[in-house]
């Protein structure tokens, strides 16, 4: 049977990166297993407020993290979903699927397991980077024009829109960046904020509110998303009660976002669903560290995630070094 | 009277830094005050585990925060060391020297002041991010040679030894970064660790071990630095009690870091002298944050320092919205 890894990490952003720089420099027995690496990094679209790199942005970034953990020959493994964790005895047990189906590997280690149980991974220590991802509107529309006009992601898929008429849906620095971002690609951006004013950074607001071609509709309830084969516009109810009609051809939604937060049950979590840890990122299973912005921390930034990344890692290794498992 | 700052962040590293692109973003009235901008960022030497910047310096590092924050116009002033902090009612009352003297704006403001007392800056917030200082080895020799062979910062002064013979105290990380550097400097290189083995990253100890220029003497504990106008060499316990002579020309010191936390005696501290912070940075104190090397937080990492300050100066703003001070 394959020897356990030293520590399994679970994610692919920037809390990620940072725990893998640190575990590769300590020349840990280590893997990074993620569905697609880049996360929420890789689609944000300016970023100016990492600090000692101004003026890149979320796939330049992205980029520079992922070069940074090959230079040490740090393994990715993508395509992987964690279907399952367990723990037996100091050893977690995380089962998987890839690409949809179960591991294939999965079957092989299957034999050389005790109770049969699948492992595809067997890990001293794991640290959960799992990240979040966009709330939905639950709205009439939304899910039948899903990818025919609207998106979650507006550096992924903002481009598609040039010289078009679009919305960008929400009220905080991701709304924002959105709406900066598609004027300088449509011929026209709406944001619709159901709040009567923003909650960002003021330079951000700033662009927003002077652009001449940014129109903002304050107080305003989205209600339904209408459309054809694709996205013909969306009705909001303003704040005189009164629904409106909107004629676009895209909307971006950036209502706030979910923590990917399932995967143990038997995880603490706050309200939202986030990872309740400490400021040493432990969680309340020995061995089983969070970091970024799955955790209860409330501010998701990315110099918050690469910290706690390096925090989570060095925490593990304290963790690691006390442990007496029998390989 | 001059109207009171939202925030002051005192230091003027990483942590600093990071906490004022983030409070220069949100529009605060803030400053940064710091002894000298730089910190141990600028006294590091190579860098390679900041993520998304590989195969950097401190210098460079350093330069490019610095630029960063300038490029959102955040004041710095240099020279300022804080002598008191004190607060009255909600607002924070800080007292100051700069370059030695009682800071001289300091007599204006006190005929604002009701009670005569002394405030070169008044805050609703603060954020600590003092950092640590280099230990001393307290052995006879140290302070007589110190300037004269004797340095605390290899990155500032190794530089000057080359060619020469050198010695660099220390078993950790810092201490392997300095024989490093020194072995492309000096013509000889001898590390005194007074354990058995390195506690720091498998890279850097690979390095030291393999490089053949470098001889490392275990178990050696540091008695006397010797010379006469300049350092001569040093005197060690070796591991049979024996004491051993050792000829030098330059003594690079790297056993540990204290941290800067005396300028409130009030603040809740471990045992090292460490801010104790919770996981948002705050402290015992409601409105003083602290962030960086000089918080209980035990990796003392570059990475880490950013998080702690985006993470403390989103807690300030947080704690100053729920502010209501009278202006």
């Amino acid at each position: 049977m394959q020897k356990p890894y030293d520590l399994i990490i679970i994610g692919g952003s920037a809390a990620a990166t940072a725990a893998g720089i640190y575990a590769a420099r300590r020349k840990l027995n280590f893997k990074i297993i993620t569905k697609e690496f880049g996360g929420e990094v890789a689609t944000s679209g300016e970023i100016d407020n990492y600090p000692g790199v101004p003026d890149t942005d979320g796939i330049a970034l992205s980029g520079a993290f992922r070069k940074h953990l090959e230079k040490y020959g740090a393994e990715i493994e993508e395509g992987v979903e964690v279907a399952d964790i367990s723990k037996k005895g100091d050893l977690f047990c995380i089962s998987a699927k890839k690409d949809g189906q179960p591991k294939a590997a999965a079957d092989k280690l299957k034999k050389g397991m005790e109770d049969g149980k699948k492992c595809d991974y067997e890990a001293k220590a794991i640290i959960v980077t799992t990240g979040v991802h966009p709330r939905e509107l639950n709205v009439p529309g939304e899910k039948e024009f899903r990818g025919k006009g609207v998106t979650y992601c507006t550096t992924c898929d903002g481009p598609l829109f040039g010289g078009k008429i679009t919305a960008t849906i929400g009220g905080g620095n991701s709304a924002l960046e959105s709406a900066i971002m598609m004027s300088g690609i449509a011929s026209k951006v709406y944001v619709i904020n159901k709040n009567p004013g923003f909650k960002g950074d003021a330079v951000l607001i700033d662009k927003v509110t002077k652009d001449p071609k940014i129109t903002v509709i304050y107080e305003a309830g989205t209600k339904e998303i209408t459309g054809d084969k694709f996205v013909t516009g969306l009705k909001y109810q303003d704040k005189e009660g009164k629904v409106q009609d909107l004629k676009l051809d895209g909307i971006l939604v950036h209502i706030g976002m979910v923590p990917n937060s399932e995967l143990v049950k038997e995880l603490e979590k706050n309200d939202f669903g986030e990872i309740k840890v400490d400021k040493f990122c432990k969680t309340n299973i020995p061995g089983l560290f969070a970091a970024g912005d799955v955790t209860d921390v409330p501010y998701k930034q990315i110099g918050v995630a690469v910290g706690q990344g390096i925090t989570a890692v060095l925490s593990s290794i304290d963790y690691i070094n006390k442990l007496s498992v029998k390989q």
